[in-house]
């Protein structure tokens, strides 16, 4: 099996990065693997730590439609170039972590994705310069609220709540391009989502290249590729599996979130 | 005149939080402000520092259209809900850095704009709630490619190259209702945008309730409250000024970017 790195939460509230071995215990690292982290000779029993996101982005770069597939299911054909698009790092959850789905929105959707991991400082770089800066893989779900990125001219609202980019379990350092990425709901064995992860239609390198010639990538930095067809809605109470072969299963729960502060019409307004 | 809390590069590279004096001095706090910072006893003389921009946030939230008349002149209504949208980090520039113009776009245009900043960890309050959350106020410049944010669907790529976001030059705790905004260009004493910021639409605490039911604020955190009428495109060589009363101003010189890396056709695969 191939190397595993994790994110954890120890005893007194503690966050490390580690390796998780077979047996579940976790070699910690003395920082970010792709900072240079090397095991400091620590070692975290099983059962004695929970799973945290396995980054800590700076910034999450996402790309719409970058399976034909998927878009054509969302009426509109493949772009010419990526659309990319920013998630706030406050979307992040940890595997295991509830979706909350805002009052806002009757409808949301997961998307199961192949997340890069960006290992390097990478600014205006050809896709051969860019291969270099991806130092891992793990999985993402870039939950969307459906109605109100339909409604919405931009995206940020519709796919920016707090909760919406669940991450993980763990980061490895390579990925067949033929790997599956499926979308489980509940106790169903049929997959809602199904596809390889090399029927995206603008490559990883190319897609960091891209990004790179707009803003640079800092290490720890997540783009997220793109969802294949197959997305749906999820309810309260539902539990939701994006498996990505050869990376693992990234699970969460949904719940809903708490309600709206009251608001009253005389607060629209400008500043007294 | 009103404290003036910025942050500064001293000698050695070592980077503070400070009060700025009026002979130019900076009394060096122990940490941010708005995280309960106070003077260490510790002063740098004039001349011995750098001004930065004046936070580090973790996010910057942006709102489209919220002057009428800056609606108008983009050829749109006035909106009923904000449009919000976010610019990476890697926009932030301090006063009297560069604004690089990258060859991806033909017209990159000026947006003067108020800034708050966010002082509390921020989630899910009303208008009323949300005011409290605000601890200053600086100037941003909204830098867009106008090209790119109307040939796009999204604006993260026209909005978000590196150095679209010039911040500073300092941070205040008040401002005016009744402020002027202004955006001079070169040595012109004729303003190109020039608007009390009370005619937005869309007040601070409005916008920081409403940005806060959707995701959650986090203490430095940056909300741009939008560009009144008045932009315009800038130029390599020129000196964009943006000027809001009892703030300061900020300025910025325009250089042009280096050139986009050799791209050749067969690049535009996916995963090999």
């Amino acid at each position: 099996m191939a190397d595993r790195y994790v994110r954890v939460k120890a005893s007194q509230g503690k966050v490390y990065y580690g390796l998780l071995e077979l047996n579940q215990s976790v070699k910690i690292l003395d920082t970010a693997p792709w900072l240079g982290g090397e095991p400091n000779g620590e070692l975290l029993a099983p059962d004695t730590y929970q799973l945290l996101a396995p980054c800590e982005p700076s910034k999450i770069v996402a790309v719409g439609k970058n399976y034909s597939a998927h878009a054509a299911e969302m009426g509109g054909e493949v772009p010419k170039e990526p659309i990319i698009f920013l998630k706030p790092t406050t979307t992040i959850i940890a595997p295991e972590a509830a979706i909350a789905l805002p009052p806002q929105s009757k409808r949301v959707e997961y998307e199961g994705e192949l997340a890069l991991v960006i290992g390097e400082r990478c600014f205006n770089r050809s896709p051969q310069q860019a291969i270099t800066a991806i130092w891992g893989y793990t999985i993402a779900n870039d939950v969307t609220a459906r109605d109100l990125q339909r409604s919405d001219s931009q995206w940020t609202r519709g796919k920016g709540f707090d909760t919406f980019c669940p991450l993980g379990p763990w980061v490895v350092r390579e990925v067949s391009p033929s790997a599956l990425l499926q979308t489980f709901m509940n106790e169903s064995k049929k997959p809602l989502q199904c596809s390889a992860i090399d029927e995206m239609v603008f490559s990883p390198d190319y897609l960091v290249a891209y990004i790179s010639q707009i803003m640079t990538l800092l290490p720890g930095d997540i783009v997220l590729t793109g969802t294949p067809e197959g997305v749906g809605p999820m309810q309260q109470g539902d539990r939701v599996c994006i498996e990505i072969e050869g990376i693992g299963k990234l699970q969460n729960t949904v719940i809903l979130r708490e309600p709206l502060p009251a608001i009253v019409d005389e607060d629209i307004t400008v500043i007294q």
